[in-house]
Protein backbone atom coordinates (compact mmCIF):
# COMPACT_ATOMS: atom_id res chain seq x y z
CA UNK A 1 0.00 0.00 0.00
CA UNK A 2 1.58 3.15 -0.97
CA UNK A 3 1.50 6.42 0.88
CA UNK A 4 2.09 8.49 -1.86
CA UNK A 5 -0.92 7.48 -4.18
CA UNK A 6 -3.33 10.87 -3.48
CA UNK A 7 -4.22 12.83 -6.02
CA UNK A 8 -5.29 11.31 -9.43
CA UNK A 9 -5.53 13.47 -12.50
CA UNK A 10 -6.24 12.93 -16.28
CA UNK A 11 -9.68 10.69 -17.67
CA UNK A 12 -7.81 7.50 -18.05
CA UNK A 13 -6.05 7.04 -14.89
CA UNK A 14 -9.12 8.14 -12.80
CA UNK A 15 -11.48 5.88 -14.61
CA UNK A 16 -8.94 3.10 -14.29
CA UNK A 17 -8.75 3.44 -10.68
CA UNK A 18 -12.74 3.46 -10.02
CA UNK A 19 -13.17 0.29 -12.06
CA UNK A 20 -10.11 -1.30 -9.97
CA UNK A 21 -12.28 -0.46 -6.67
CA UNK A 22 -9.99 2.08 -5.50
CA UNK A 23 -11.92 4.30 -3.10
CA UNK A 24 -11.91 7.75 -4.12
CA UNK A 25 -12.92 9.97 -1.65
CA UNK A 26 -13.41 13.39 -3.68
CA UNK A 27 -13.86 13.86 -7.76
CA UNK A 28 -13.58 16.92 -9.44
CA UNK A 29 -14.86 17.61 -12.63
CA UNK A 30 -14.84 20.10 -15.05
CA UNK A 31 -17.88 22.66 -15.53
CA UNK A 32 -19.66 21.71 -18.57
CA UNK A 33 -17.52 18.47 -19.18
CA UNK A 34 -20.51 16.43 -21.10
CA UNK A 35 -18.14 13.95 -23.30
CA UNK A 36 -18.45 10.20 -23.61
CA UNK A 37 -14.73 9.83 -21.52
CA UNK A 38 -16.07 11.89 -18.72
CA UNK A 39 -19.93 10.57 -18.40
CA UNK A 40 -18.36 6.96 -17.85
CA UNK A 41 -16.33 8.37 -15.33
CA UNK A 42 -19.39 9.68 -13.71
CA UNK A 43 -21.03 6.56 -13.86
CA UNK A 44 -18.83 4.57 -12.48
CA UNK A 45 -18.15 6.99 -9.44
CA UNK A 46 -21.78 6.81 -8.86
CA UNK A 47 -21.71 3.13 -8.13
CA UNK A 48 -19.35 4.22 -5.27
CA UNK A 49 -20.18 7.00 -2.44
CA UNK A 50 -17.65 9.33 -3.70
CA UNK A 51 -18.81 13.06 -3.58
CA UNK A 52 -18.51 14.41 -6.91
CA UNK A 53 -17.95 18.64 -7.52
CA UNK A 54 -18.27 20.42 -10.30
CA UNK A 55 -15.61 22.68 -10.34
CA UNK A 56 -13.94 25.34 -13.01
CA UNK A 57 -11.65 24.84 -15.18
CA UNK A 58 -9.22 27.46 -13.29
CA UNK A 59 -9.76 25.56 -9.67
CA UNK A 60 -8.64 22.42 -11.54
CA UNK A 61 -5.79 24.08 -12.68
CA UNK A 62 -4.35 25.28 -9.38
CA UNK A 63 -5.23 21.53 -8.16
CA UNK A 64 -3.37 20.20 -10.57
CA UNK A 65 0.09 18.57 -9.40
CA UNK A 66 0.89 17.66 -13.44
CA UNK A 67 -0.92 20.22 -15.49
CA UNK A 68 -2.49 16.94 -17.24
CA UNK A 69 -5.94 17.13 -15.10
CA UNK A 70 -8.03 17.09 -18.84
CA UNK A 71 -10.75 18.22 -16.69
CA UNK A 72 -10.91 15.74 -13.90
CA UNK A 73 -9.30 15.08 -10.57
CA UNK A 74 -10.10 12.18 -8.15
CA UNK A 75 -8.37 12.41 -4.24
CA UNK A 76 -7.63 8.74 -3.49
CA UNK A 77 -8.10 7.34 -0.32
CA UNK A 78 -4.47 6.50 0.97
CA UNK A 79 -5.49 3.66 2.76
CA UNK A 80 -8.55 1.54 2.69
CA UNK A 81 -11.48 2.12 4.85
CA UNK A 82 -13.53 -0.55 7.31
CA UNK A 83 -16.47 -0.96 8.73
CA UNK A 84 -18.27 -0.28 11.55
CA UNK A 85 -18.88 -3.76 11.99
CA UNK A 86 -15.14 -4.34 11.93
CA UNK A 87 -14.48 -1.81 14.70
CA UNK A 88 -17.42 -3.93 16.99
CA UNK A 89 -15.84 -7.78 15.88
CA UNK A 90 -11.92 -6.38 17.20
CA UNK A 91 -13.93 -5.12 20.81
CA UNK A 92 -15.42 -8.79 20.48
CA UNK A 93 -12.19 -10.78 19.81
CA UNK A 94 -10.36 -8.84 22.50
CA UNK A 95 -13.52 -9.55 24.54
CA UNK A 96 -13.52 -6.30 25.76
CA UNK A 97 -16.26 -3.50 26.38
CA UNK A 98 -16.06 -1.36 22.94
CA UNK A 99 -14.08 1.65 23.00
CA UNK A 100 -14.79 3.76 19.82
CA UNK A 101 -13.35 6.90 18.91
CA UNK A 102 -15.82 9.16 16.98
CA UNK A 103 -14.26 11.83 15.50
CA UNK A 104 -16.85 14.59 13.82
CA UNK A 105 -15.62 17.12 11.44
CA UNK A 106 -11.70 16.82 11.85
CA UNK A 107 -10.28 19.12 8.83
CA UNK A 108 -6.32 19.15 9.84
CA UNK A 109 -5.17 15.91 8.42
CA UNK A 110 -2.08 15.60 11.26
CA UNK A 111 -4.97 16.36 14.04
CA UNK A 112 -7.02 12.94 12.55
CA UNK A 113 -3.68 10.82 12.07
CA UNK A 114 -2.19 12.22 15.54
CA UNK A 115 -5.65 10.90 17.36
CA UNK A 116 -5.40 7.65 15.09
CA UNK A 117 -2.29 6.87 16.98
CA UNK A 118 -3.48 7.70 20.06
CA UNK A 119 -6.49 5.76 19.68
CA UNK A 120 -4.58 2.84 18.76
CA UNK A 121 -2.00 3.15 21.79
CA UNK A 122 -4.97 4.06 24.34
CA UNK A 123 -6.58 0.57 23.15
CA UNK A 124 -9.66 1.64 21.20
CA UNK A 125 -11.30 -0.53 18.82
CA UNK A 126 -11.85 1.61 15.88
CA UNK A 127 -12.45 5.38 14.82
CA UNK A 128 -15.08 6.58 13.11
CA UNK A 129 -15.08 9.93 10.65
CA UNK A 130 -17.63 11.49 8.44
CA UNK A 131 -17.81 11.44 4.79
CA UNK A 132 -18.43 15.39 4.32
CA UNK A 133 -16.78 18.25 5.94
CA UNK A 134 -13.92 16.35 7.54
CA UNK A 135 -9.99 15.54 6.56
CA UNK A 136 -10.04 11.44 5.29
CA UNK A 137 -6.92 9.16 5.49
CA UNK A 138 -4.62 10.96 3.10
CA UNK A 139 -1.19 10.03 2.93
CA UNK A 140 -0.35 13.33 5.51
CA UNK A 141 -2.60 11.66 8.08
CA UNK A 142 -1.52 8.11 7.27
CA UNK A 143 2.27 9.66 7.93
CA UNK A 144 0.79 11.50 10.81
CA UNK A 145 -1.21 8.12 12.40
CA UNK A 146 2.83 6.44 12.65
CA UNK A 147 1.64 3.09 11.51
CA UNK A 148 -1.44 3.26 13.40
CA UNK A 149 -3.67 2.39 10.57
CA UNK A 150 -2.73 -0.52 10.37
CA UNK A 151 -3.86 -1.80 13.31
CA UNK A 152 -6.63 0.23 14.13
CA UNK A 153 -9.94 0.34 11.92
CA UNK A 154 -11.05 3.48 10.34
CA UNK A 155 -14.64 3.55 9.10
CA UNK A 156 -16.09 6.53 7.67
CA UNK A 157 -19.73 6.97 7.28
CA UNK A 158 -22.50 9.29 6.35
CA UNK A 159 -24.03 10.40 8.91
CA UNK A 160 -22.82 10.27 12.23
CA UNK A 161 -25.71 10.90 14.20
CA UNK A 162 -27.21 7.57 12.92
CA UNK A 163 -24.27 5.53 13.36
CA UNK A 164 -24.30 6.07 16.75
CA UNK A 165 -28.04 5.39 16.75
CA UNK A 166 -27.08 2.20 15.42
CA UNK A 167 -24.18 1.73 17.93
CA UNK A 168 -26.61 2.63 20.73
CA UNK A 169 -29.21 -0.54 19.95
CA UNK A 170 -24.96 -2.33 20.30
CA UNK A 171 -25.11 -0.83 24.20
CA UNK A 172 -22.68 1.56 23.76
CA UNK A 173 -23.52 5.20 25.24
CA UNK A 174 -21.67 8.41 24.05
CA UNK A 175 -19.44 11.26 25.90
CA UNK A 176 -18.59 14.06 23.79
CA UNK A 177 -15.90 16.78 24.39
CA UNK A 178 -17.68 19.59 25.56
CA UNK A 179 -16.63 23.11 27.41
CA UNK A 180 -19.72 23.19 29.23
CA UNK A 181 -19.77 19.43 30.32
CA UNK A 182 -19.04 17.91 33.56
CA UNK A 183 -15.09 17.74 34.57
CA UNK A 184 -14.30 14.32 33.10
CA UNK A 185 -12.48 13.39 36.41
CA UNK A 186 -16.01 13.21 37.92
CA UNK A 187 -17.74 11.52 35.02
CA UNK A 188 -18.28 7.95 34.82
CA UNK A 189 -16.32 6.75 31.59
CA UNK A 190 -16.78 3.07 31.98
CA UNK A 191 -18.15 0.29 29.75
CA UNK A 192 -19.31 0.24 26.19
CA UNK A 193 -18.30 3.63 25.05
CA UNK A 194 -18.15 6.08 22.46
CA UNK A 195 -15.86 9.35 22.39
CA UNK A 196 -17.24 11.85 20.27
CA UNK A 197 -14.50 14.72 19.74
CA UNK A 198 -15.88 17.77 17.40
CA UNK A 199 -13.75 19.91 14.99
CA UNK A 200 -11.26 22.01 15.83
CA UNK A 201 -12.85 25.36 15.50
CA UNK A 202 -16.49 24.13 15.66
CA UNK A 203 -16.89 21.47 18.74
CA UNK A 204 -19.36 18.69 18.23
CA UNK A 205 -21.94 19.53 16.14
CA UNK A 206 -25.59 20.27 17.04
CA UNK A 207 -27.73 16.81 16.20
CA UNK A 208 -24.18 14.62 17.00
CA UNK A 209 -24.50 16.40 20.27
CA UNK A 210 -27.96 15.41 20.61
CA UNK A 211 -26.99 12.05 20.66
CA UNK A 212 -24.65 12.14 23.21
CA UNK A 213 -25.51 10.84 26.76
CA UNK A 214 -23.26 13.15 28.88
CA UNK A 215 -20.87 15.84 28.00
CA UNK A 216 -17.10 15.55 29.78
CA UNK A 217 -14.80 18.81 30.03
CA UNK A 218 -10.83 18.75 30.48
CA UNK A 219 -10.28 21.10 33.28
CA UNK A 220 -8.04 24.06 32.49
CA UNK A 221 -6.71 26.06 34.27
CA UNK A 222 -4.60 28.68 32.29
CA UNK A 223 -5.66 32.22 30.29
CA UNK A 224 -6.25 31.00 27.18
CA UNK A 225 -9.24 29.13 25.48
CA UNK A 226 -8.81 25.31 24.68
CA UNK A 227 -6.13 22.80 23.58
CA UNK A 228 -4.74 21.56 20.66
CA UNK A 229 -7.57 19.16 19.21
CA UNK A 230 -5.22 16.29 19.00
CA UNK A 231 -4.07 17.04 22.60
CA UNK A 232 -6.96 17.42 24.16
CA UNK A 233 -8.49 13.88 22.46
CA UNK A 234 -5.55 12.14 23.93
CA UNK A 235 -6.20 13.51 27.48
CA UNK A 236 -9.83 12.92 27.35
CA UNK A 237 -8.77 9.55 25.81
CA UNK A 238 -6.52 8.73 28.77
CA UNK A 239 -9.02 9.63 31.11
CA UNK A 240 -11.16 6.90 29.81
CA UNK A 241 -7.93 4.10 29.67
CA UNK A 242 -7.38 4.97 33.69
CA UNK A 243 -10.55 4.67 34.02
CA UNK A 244 -11.60 1.69 32.26
CA UNK A 245 -8.51 -0.21 33.14
CA UNK A 246 -8.28 -3.06 36.24
CA UNK A 247 -6.93 -3.14 38.57
CA UNK A 248 -8.77 0.20 39.82
CA UNK A 249 -6.80 2.99 40.40
CA UNK B 1 4.80 42.23 19.02
CA UNK B 2 4.35 41.07 15.16
CA UNK B 3 3.95 37.33 14.64
CA UNK B 4 5.67 38.07 11.08
CA UNK B 5 9.33 39.34 11.74
CA UNK B 6 11.12 36.47 11.41
CA UNK B 7 13.63 36.25 9.12
CA UNK B 8 16.11 39.87 8.52
CA UNK B 9 18.14 40.19 5.87
CA UNK B 10 20.74 42.36 5.10
CA UNK B 11 23.39 44.31 7.14
CA UNK B 12 22.09 47.36 7.94
CA UNK B 13 18.65 45.74 9.31
CA UNK B 14 20.61 43.21 11.63
CA UNK B 15 22.54 46.04 12.63
CA UNK B 16 19.93 47.84 13.81
CA UNK B 17 17.51 45.12 15.30
CA UNK B 18 20.84 44.12 17.49
CA UNK B 19 21.32 47.35 18.74
CA UNK B 20 17.64 47.45 19.55
CA UNK B 21 18.04 44.36 22.01
CA UNK B 22 15.49 42.11 19.79
CA UNK B 23 16.23 38.71 20.37
CA UNK B 24 17.93 36.93 17.78
CA UNK B 25 18.61 33.32 17.78
CA UNK B 26 20.60 32.61 15.18
CA UNK B 27 23.18 34.89 12.73
CA UNK B 28 24.51 33.86 9.46
CA UNK B 29 27.45 35.18 8.23
CA UNK B 30 28.73 34.22 4.73
CA UNK B 31 32.00 32.76 4.72
CA UNK B 32 35.38 34.97 4.28
CA UNK B 33 33.27 38.14 4.69
CA UNK B 34 35.60 40.90 6.83
CA UNK B 35 34.25 44.12 5.89
CA UNK B 36 33.68 47.24 8.52
CA UNK B 37 30.18 46.50 8.56
CA UNK B 38 30.19 42.76 8.77
CA UNK B 39 32.78 43.16 12.21
CA UNK B 40 30.55 45.59 13.49
CA UNK B 41 27.44 42.61 13.55
CA UNK B 42 30.02 40.26 14.96
CA UNK B 43 31.29 42.70 17.89
CA UNK B 44 27.15 43.24 18.68
CA UNK B 45 26.28 39.57 17.93
CA UNK B 46 28.75 38.23 20.30
CA UNK B 47 27.29 40.52 23.39
CA UNK B 48 24.11 38.38 22.78
CA UNK B 49 23.74 34.95 22.91
CA UNK B 50 22.91 34.05 20.01
CA UNK B 51 23.84 31.58 17.58
CA UNK B 52 26.63 32.49 14.68
CA UNK B 53 27.40 29.92 11.95
CA UNK B 54 29.32 31.14 8.82
CA UNK B 55 28.37 29.75 5.76
CA UNK B 56 28.47 29.76 2.00
CA UNK B 57 26.52 32.42 0.07
CA UNK B 58 24.80 29.35 -1.55
CA UNK B 59 23.08 28.36 1.28
CA UNK B 60 22.21 32.42 2.15
CA UNK B 61 21.46 32.47 -1.08
CA UNK B 62 19.12 29.87 -0.42
CA UNK B 63 17.82 30.83 2.55
CA UNK B 64 17.33 34.45 1.67
CA UNK B 65 13.20 35.20 0.93
CA UNK B 66 13.65 39.21 -0.41
CA UNK B 67 17.54 37.72 -2.10
CA UNK B 68 19.17 40.71 -0.68
CA UNK B 69 20.71 39.35 2.02
CA UNK B 70 24.28 41.11 1.49
CA UNK B 71 26.17 38.28 3.52
CA UNK B 72 24.01 38.10 6.68
CA UNK B 73 21.23 36.75 7.64
CA UNK B 74 19.69 36.70 11.61
CA UNK B 75 16.56 34.73 12.57
CA UNK B 76 14.70 36.55 15.42
CA UNK B 77 12.78 35.34 18.08
CA UNK B 78 8.83 36.46 17.59
CA UNK B 79 8.77 36.78 21.00
CA UNK B 80 10.80 37.68 24.16
CA UNK B 81 12.20 35.04 25.97
CA UNK B 82 11.82 35.28 29.87
CA UNK B 83 14.09 34.65 32.53
CA UNK B 84 13.69 31.45 34.76
CA UNK B 85 13.44 33.63 37.97
CA UNK B 86 10.13 34.92 36.03
CA UNK B 87 8.90 31.72 35.87
CA UNK B 88 9.73 30.85 39.54
CA UNK B 89 8.50 34.18 40.66
CA UNK B 90 5.08 33.59 39.03
CA UNK B 91 4.79 30.16 40.99
CA UNK B 92 5.49 32.51 43.94
CA UNK B 93 2.56 35.40 43.57
CA UNK B 94 0.11 32.18 42.64
CA UNK B 95 1.34 30.56 45.91
CA UNK B 96 2.07 27.27 44.30
CA UNK B 97 4.50 24.60 44.41
CA UNK B 98 6.41 25.27 41.53
CA UNK B 99 5.85 23.66 38.06
CA UNK B 100 7.73 23.80 34.89
CA UNK B 101 7.94 22.37 31.87
CA UNK B 102 11.51 21.52 30.47
CA UNK B 103 11.30 20.85 26.54
CA UNK B 104 14.72 18.95 26.15
CA UNK B 105 15.22 19.38 22.19
CA UNK B 106 11.62 19.88 20.75
CA UNK B 107 12.34 20.45 16.95
CA UNK B 108 9.20 20.91 15.38
CA UNK B 109 7.66 24.33 16.26
CA UNK B 110 3.87 22.97 15.67
CA UNK B 111 4.56 20.46 18.54
CA UNK B 112 6.52 23.49 20.69
CA UNK B 113 3.25 25.52 20.53
CA UNK B 114 0.92 22.73 21.18
CA UNK B 115 2.76 22.12 24.13
CA UNK B 116 3.43 25.62 25.47
CA UNK B 117 -0.77 25.99 25.31
CA UNK B 118 -1.15 22.81 27.26
CA UNK B 119 1.66 24.28 29.93
CA UNK B 120 -0.86 27.02 30.23
CA UNK B 121 -4.37 25.40 30.24
CA UNK B 122 -2.55 22.57 33.19
CA UNK B 123 -1.48 25.64 34.93
CA UNK B 124 2.35 25.69 34.71
CA UNK B 125 4.07 28.47 35.61
CA UNK B 126 7.00 27.96 32.82
CA UNK B 127 8.15 26.39 29.75
CA UNK B 128 12.42 26.16 29.45
CA UNK B 129 13.83 25.02 26.05
CA UNK B 130 17.03 24.82 25.23
CA UNK B 131 19.06 27.37 22.89
CA UNK B 132 20.95 24.08 20.85
CA UNK B 133 19.22 21.82 18.89
CA UNK B 134 15.68 23.00 19.49
CA UNK B 135 12.94 25.04 18.02
CA UNK B 136 13.07 28.66 19.41
CA UNK B 137 9.92 31.01 19.59
CA UNK B 138 8.98 31.41 15.83
CA UNK B 139 5.95 32.63 14.46
CA UNK B 140 5.07 29.17 13.56
CA UNK B 141 5.94 28.30 17.20
CA UNK B 142 4.38 31.21 19.11
CA UNK B 143 0.56 31.01 16.40
CA UNK B 144 0.61 27.14 17.48
CA UNK B 145 0.51 28.19 20.75
CA UNK B 146 -2.73 29.76 20.28
CA UNK B 147 -2.06 33.20 22.70
CA UNK B 148 -0.38 30.72 25.29
CA UNK B 149 3.30 32.46 24.94
CA UNK B 150 1.35 35.96 26.18
CA UNK B 151 0.51 34.41 29.48
CA UNK B 152 3.33 31.48 30.05
CA UNK B 153 6.59 32.27 30.43
CA UNK B 154 9.17 30.58 28.29
CA UNK B 155 13.02 30.26 29.10
CA UNK B 156 15.63 29.72 26.66
CA UNK B 157 19.18 28.44 28.33
CA UNK B 158 22.55 26.99 27.31
CA UNK B 159 22.46 23.80 29.69
CA UNK B 160 19.01 22.12 30.05
CA UNK B 161 21.23 19.83 33.08
CA UNK B 162 22.81 22.94 35.13
CA UNK B 163 19.32 24.70 34.88
CA UNK B 164 17.99 21.60 36.46
CA UNK B 165 21.14 21.85 38.98
CA UNK B 166 20.13 25.34 39.52
CA UNK B 167 16.31 24.67 40.08
CA UNK B 168 17.09 21.66 42.37
CA UNK B 169 18.08 24.16 45.05
CA UNK B 170 14.83 25.95 44.73
CA UNK B 171 13.54 22.65 46.28
CA UNK B 172 12.21 21.23 42.66
CA UNK B 173 12.66 17.54 41.73
CA UNK B 174 12.17 15.94 38.03
CA UNK B 175 10.19 13.62 36.56
CA UNK B 176 10.62 12.80 32.79
CA UNK B 177 9.01 11.06 30.35
CA UNK B 178 10.43 7.15 29.43
CA UNK B 179 8.76 4.51 28.42
CA UNK B 180 11.32 2.41 30.62
CA UNK B 181 10.08 4.44 33.80
CA UNK B 182 7.31 3.38 35.95
CA UNK B 183 3.82 3.99 35.13
CA UNK B 184 2.76 7.34 35.55
CA UNK B 185 -0.55 6.89 37.85
CA UNK B 186 1.81 4.85 40.48
CA UNK B 187 4.03 7.91 40.33
CA UNK B 188 4.01 10.49 42.86
CA UNK B 189 3.66 13.95 40.83
CA UNK B 190 3.10 16.15 43.76
CA UNK B 191 4.66 19.06 45.20
CA UNK B 192 7.65 21.26 43.29
CA UNK B 193 7.99 19.79 40.27
CA UNK B 194 9.87 19.55 36.24
CA UNK B 195 8.51 17.78 34.03
CA UNK B 196 11.17 16.65 31.60
CA UNK B 197 10.02 16.27 27.52
CA UNK B 198 12.67 14.89 24.90
CA UNK B 199 12.86 15.14 21.61
CA UNK B 200 9.96 13.84 19.15
CA UNK B 201 13.59 11.14 17.92
CA UNK B 202 15.50 10.45 20.40
CA UNK B 203 13.93 11.26 23.53
CA UNK B 204 15.15 12.82 26.63
CA UNK B 205 19.28 13.01 26.03
CA UNK B 206 21.42 11.11 28.82
CA UNK B 207 22.98 14.06 30.38
CA UNK B 208 19.42 15.36 31.58
CA UNK B 209 18.36 12.12 32.57
CA UNK B 210 20.45 11.68 34.71
CA UNK B 211 19.14 14.78 36.57
CA UNK B 212 15.80 13.35 36.71
CA UNK B 213 15.07 11.89 39.72
CA UNK B 214 11.77 9.84 38.59
CA UNK B 215 10.75 8.28 35.53
CA UNK B 216 7.03 8.41 34.49
CA UNK B 217 5.52 6.14 31.74
CA UNK B 218 2.60 7.23 30.05
CA UNK B 219 0.89 3.18 29.95
CA UNK B 220 0.27 1.90 26.30
CA UNK B 221 -1.75 -0.72 25.23
CA UNK B 222 -1.49 -0.73 21.07
CA UNK B 223 0.72 -1.85 18.47
CA UNK B 224 2.43 1.01 17.67
CA UNK B 225 5.67 2.79 19.25
CA UNK B 226 4.82 6.19 20.47
CA UNK B 227 1.87 8.49 20.91
CA UNK B 228 2.60 11.85 18.99
CA UNK B 229 5.25 14.37 21.24
CA UNK B 230 2.48 16.75 22.13
CA UNK B 231 -0.15 14.26 22.42
CA UNK B 232 2.24 12.32 25.12
CA UNK B 233 3.21 15.58 26.57
CA UNK B 234 -0.60 16.66 27.21
CA UNK B 235 -1.78 13.40 28.74
CA UNK B 236 2.04 13.34 31.41
CA UNK B 237 0.85 17.10 32.07
CA UNK B 238 -2.61 16.40 33.00
CA UNK B 239 -1.50 13.31 35.15
CA UNK B 240 0.48 16.17 37.50
CA UNK B 241 -2.18 18.13 37.21
CA UNK B 242 -4.81 15.58 38.63
CA UNK B 243 -2.33 14.70 41.43
CA UNK B 244 -1.70 18.00 42.22
CA UNK B 245 -5.18 19.30 42.29
CA UNK B 246 -7.81 19.80 45.37
CA UNK B 247 -9.53 18.27 46.97
CA UNK B 248 -7.68 15.01 45.68
CA UNK B 249 -9.72 12.43 43.45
Amino acid sequence: MSYEEFTIEGRNPVLEALRAGKTIDKLFIQDGCQDGPIRSILREAKRTDCIISFVSKDRLDRMSENGKHQGVIAYAAAYDYAEVSDILKLAKTRNEDPFIIILDGIEDPHNLGAMIRTANLVGAHGVIIPKRRAAGLTATAVKASAGAVNFTPVAKVTNIARTMEELKKEGLWFVCADMSGEEMYKTNLKGPIGLVIGSEGEGVSRLVKEKCDYMARVPMRGDIDSLNASVAMGVLAYEIFRQRRKPEI
